[in-house]
């Protein structure tokens, strides 16, 4: 039986940064998307607090970033310790699958023997000790030769996320909460998704995928094979090429990658032919994906109101007011007698709604891209 | 008979541009009170519509208009026809019968046979020619000795304006509306303000006073004589000394003047003696006291939409949104689903409440006076 400790010594974390954060617009920009903010007031943006989460697990050696070239600049700058070598760079999106497979198999050229775990860069999980307990477990049913999702249990009957079904116990030693996978679903209904939460049988799939890089690349050199060729040859020319000659390769080989996420493309079939487990994490998880979520996630940190403010609370005077205000444009912002309200203020636009509408802020961001307003998307 | 023409040749017009606009924050503000700003996207700021309102009347020469020092370059910019001489600057607030009553001394020097009507600065009235009959008439009543107002037909049971009771009709040739005010009341309580409506009998009190510049004068020797003194030493120094001189009577004489309304000096014991009349107005008017009352007063400039925007309405998107958006602060502002919202934006501050809770903006402004914020005052 292997240990905790030992368990680690082959785990490589793998970070996609992606995602525009459309629904936390005007804060999250295509520019600036949510993984670079500080979306809690805890003194360290998403990206740097997914950081701080996995570098004791996997060193900083070992820890990759995948992102947008538009963003390579920001996150060097907000992660000044992430290798050179270990920030890939997206030409243009294409999806998870691309993206944590080009990791994987630069990965796998530098470890043959390497577990990657990837986690998304813009996910909020506050307890980190929960966490890596999960991930040594994670890490123990990989090297089993399994591809593992962390799930998370569920706390409301959520529409907006994906859920995994949970089968099985596998014996696994060090990995007492893996279970088999014996399916996927994406965003269910409101019906279905009580039905799943009232069952027990179900988790949250946040994404969170260790595999052992050849179980992964071989997983997708069967599903996808010209996927596969063109991230082996991406990542032999970022490992072994000038960077000349690489971004010749970049440019000739990016646009042929099929666009797809990693969902689809390995844990849905993995999981019909039985190769996918789940270790049940017993933490708390958000992906922040609206502005209703993000006030329920700022701390009331002592305004002694019901309204949350996600900022310098000396620039916000309110009265008979909940909600959440966000003042991130240098300026005051006064809300009166509003319940549920969310105002957001940035220095070249300001959102007002409420927690209940706050899906419906994608729809204004595409009547701005309608009126050809890019400079605030 | 006097007739219509031959009435106003000795119309002088008075414009205290006084008040601070605070329930009108965070656009107007103690720097750029309300007359200084175009609330009605008409193109003219309200003192600038005032100025056009009257000058037909009173010719440019005969109008006069007083402000707080601080204010003396904003007023000169927005109105650059404005005679040097005609525009008297205060130290510091004295209240309305201190402007009006010093605006009088002054035309009494230049004019012993003057009619003087006195105007507030930030009043909206859409007619400028049923006001002007409405002047006429109360000229012609003016002559005959009487302090005379113009009563605005009530069109709700308004606990936000004075009232002025009506008697009997007063025999003056070209001026029919013109009646006996047999009391003021101001700011009633709810029912008392609809039992005043359903009567019939009052009207809003606007604070436009017309007198002759003697019979006011007199009124004032006669209640308050030493403030009468005072104002007329400073009318003296204003027109007959070096601006050197001048200076140093109003620093000995300003810090004397007594603060007291024109209301409570002059109209309520002059009224009470029977010498007070009425003419009743025949125009709309508003005194736009707050963002409740100016959301009606927002033409609906076509946008399609319940909201009203005042301002650029390229700047401003809003879905399912009622109330009024003021984009003032050069970015763009998001509305999503929030009835009668109101969101002023400007520069230093945004505010967001509803019609309904409008007046509690005074609050706010209390609150950031309490933290010190003078800047945002």
């Amino acid at each position: 039986m292997r240990n905790a400790g030992s368990s680690l010594d082959s785990f490589w974390a793998v970070v996609p940064a992606g995602g525009s954060g459309t629904r936390l617009w005007p804060l999250s920009r295509a520019g600036a998307p949510k993984f670079l903010h500080d979306l809690t007031s805890s003194g360290r943006t998403l990206v740097q607090s997914t950081w701080d989460r996995l570098v004791p697990l996997s060193t900083a050696e070992r820890l990759l970033l995948v992102t947008g070239e538009g963003h390579a600049d920001a996150v060097r700058g907000q992660l000044p310790q992430l290798e050179r070598g270990n920030l890939l760079l997206e030409p243009s999106p294409r999806d998870s699958m691309a993206a944590i497979g080009l990791a994987a198999a630069v990965v796998a050229r530098r470890d043959p023997d390497a577990v990657v775990g990837s986690f998304a860069a813009d996910h909020l999980i506050p307890d980190a000790r929960a966490f890596g307990g999960a991930v040594r477990q994670a890490v123990a049913v990989a090297q089993e030769g399994h591809v593992v999702t962390i799930g998370i249990q569920p706390t409301s009957a959520a529409t907006g996320f994906g859920y995994v079904r949970t089968g099985e116990p596998l014996a696994v030693d060090g990995a007492p909460d893996a279970v088999r996978a014996t399916g996927f679903t994406e965003k269910p209904d409101a019906s279905t998704a009580a039905q799943y939460v009232a069952s027990g049988e179900y988790r949250w799939n946040a994404g969170m995928f260790v595999a052992r890089a050849d179980v992964l690349l071989g997983h997708l050199a069967g599903q996808l094979p010209q996927l596969h060729a063109g991230l082996l040859e991406l990542a032999e020319a970022h490992e072994d090429l000038s960077a000349h000659k690489a971004a010749a390769v970049v440019e000739r080989v990016w646009p042929t990658l099929t666009k797809i996420a990693i969902d689809h493309a390995i844990a849905e079939p993995v999981a019909a032919a039985g190769g996918v487990a789940v270790v049940r994490g017993a933490f708390s998880w958000d992906d922040v994906g609206d502005w209703d979520a993000l006030a329920s996630l700022v701390p009331d940190l002592g305004s002694g109101a019901d309204v949350r403010v996600l900022g310098d609370m000396e620039s916000v005077v309110t009265q008979d007011t909940t909600g959440v205000v966000v003042p991130r444009g240098h300026r005051t912002v006064a809300v009166i007698g509003l319940a549920d309200v969310v105002v957001v203020d940035t220095e070249d636009a300001v959102l007002v709604t409420t927690r209940a509408r706050a899906q419906e802020v994608r729809q204004v961001v595409e009547a701005l891209r309608a009126r050809g307003r890019a400079d605030l998307l």
